[in-house]
């Protein structure tokens, strides 16, 4: 029987769950829910969409409900609150803020008897496995994360809230010889300007004082100050033909050594990505999977992608995964 | 309290295991055993050589043995055996013979309420981790491994049984167009001949008929006849100062789609190693650790890599886990 699942949150990473539940055979997408009025929703898939106060005490028939809302505001309040009525999965990403949020889920889902997984995606997610993985391995080692080359929507939401700019996408790009020293397993000490550049693409209204505009972008702090930016203003006309996907990728670098000798090993994962909503839709959509399975067997509480084993998220027989993948 | 492990078997695998579990500080080397004399064997860290017949019985105080034996005939017997005794791990990598190698430990480990991990290693292993993570967040995908460069025991071997040849090198290398391709996401059907080359490096007994010898190398059914295959002769001092690593890597690279319009995604997981054997030990050593705490948990039966949370790898908390690492 296929694995009812639920989207809370209808914008870019709904979309991404959306196309990946689809996909799979074993999972069945039951409804978007929106805190907008539903009929002004209209879905990719044509799924229907339903108002998200019907999750209301838990009463919509799903295995999981997708939380695809954003972070700072949305997830830590979400997850908790549903949690307590149906098995969820979420992609928070404030870092500083996952032990709060972990716990306030844990409670939750412990009391209701239900799993809540956050913190899913692919950073947190599975760059967090490959370096799990890695330092279990090879104690004592290094890991480096790159980003990019992608479009931060983070950073491209910034630059658009600068006076005279009507819209605007940046990429965040590793330096190539950042890159090329910790493959060789080098170890090297980088600072934070010394790992990734900044490129913007800004379409500035007109009139606009695009020096001005340029000085704030590069003097902006946390988002651009510690890093070289380069600013390019292009038309509207240009962001759209060129710009309008959403890729993105990076990759995990561990270095390690073993043995008397000092022995050296390198262990790279990487990700290269058309569409960073649709990839992370994906992994959101595999944990799901794995959440209701969990969920059958009688787990509960928080849980992340380090407490699930990986035959978890496949639809796949563990007979057929031992002939096939390993 | 330390986890207490034995090795059997004392080659290079086990001189692998040996420097993974001195370098980890939650476990304890007790004893290597050895089918050999024991007081023929000379460990690396100075730990105890005992006969592997104090075994019997399961009298030994341990809580997970590592086996260091051969595919082709220890394993097959060994793992069996000592899984009715003790909780074990291997590496076992037949892999047409995975599924009566693993119902034969699990019918052992699940009668003797002990745990046995199978086919352990980086391939079988971290390899087969990758190959099942990407199929599962991107179903339908196709996923491509690369080894090398780096040497191959077994290709050696068959050298070395060649008349005339007193010792040999090979290296498989995989063709850089082939890893191009893959990379950029193409997809391309490639044959054995397209994916990998190999390069020998012979050492030939005084008098040999070198022609002869490179003749066989290059026809040899199944280790080079379907291969482009590059034959070097050196003399036995070059053979000891350039060739005497055993390192080893490769790439598994898994390319899928989303959404409707098809969005490409790749991900590349990639190891290289200066040391095969002590890359492997080490991965052995960190399974072993998880296989001692599913042993605490009340587990039993035959195990993969792909059963296995990736907590239970490390001997971090599962707090500080999260905050570090996630």
């Amino acid at each position: 029987m296929a694995v009812k699942v639920g989207i809370l949150g209808y914008g870019n990473l709904g979309r991404g769950v959306e196309a990946a539940v689809t996909r799979a055979e074993d999972l069945e997408l039951v409804a978007v829910y929106s805190r907008r009025d539903p009929a002004s929703v209209k879905t990719v898939t044509g799924v229907p969409v339903k108002s998200a106060s019907l999750l209301e005490g838990g009463a919509e028939d799903l295995d999981v409900l997708i939380l695809c809302g954003g972070s700072a505001t949305d997830l830590p309040e979400m997850t908790p609150k549903y949690a307590a009525l149906y098995n969820v999965v979420d992609s928070f990403d404030t870092h500083a803020r996952i032990p709060e949020h972990f716990a306030a889920v844990d409670e939750a889902a412990k009391k209701a008897g239900k799993v809540g997984l956050i913190s899913c995606g692919w950073d947190p997610g599975l760059f967090s496995l490959s370096r799990l993985y890695a330092h279990s391995v090879l104690p004592g080692g290094k890991d480096y994360t790159f980003w990019g080359r992608g479009v931060s929507q983070g950073h491209s939401d910034a630059i658009r809230r600068i006076e005279g700019v009507e819209d605007a996408r940046q990429y965040t790009v590793p330096v190539p010889e950042a890159l090329e020293k910790v493959r060789a397993g080098e170890n090297p000490e980088l600072t934070t300007r010394q790992k990734h550049t900044r490129e913007c693409y800004v379409v500035a209204k007109e009139g606009a004082d695009k020096a001005r505009i340029e000085e704030e972008i590069k003097t902006m702090p946390n988002y651009f100050a510690d890093y070289d930016t380069t600013v390019h203003f292009i038309s509207a006309q240009e962001l759209k033909e060129q710009h309008a996907g959403l890729p993105h990728g990076g990759s995990v670098i561990y270095s390690g050594e073993t043995g008397t000798e000092g022995k050296k090993h390198v262990i790279e994962y990487r990700l290269q990505l058309d569409s960073n909503p649709e990839f992370t839709g994906s992994v959101l959509t595999a944990y799901a999977r794995a959440v209701a399975r969990l969920s059958r067997e009688g787990g509960a509480g928080a849980k992340t992608v380090f407490d699930i084993a990986p035959a978890y998220l496949s639809p796949v027989s563990g007979e057929e995964l031992r002939a096939h993948f390993l």
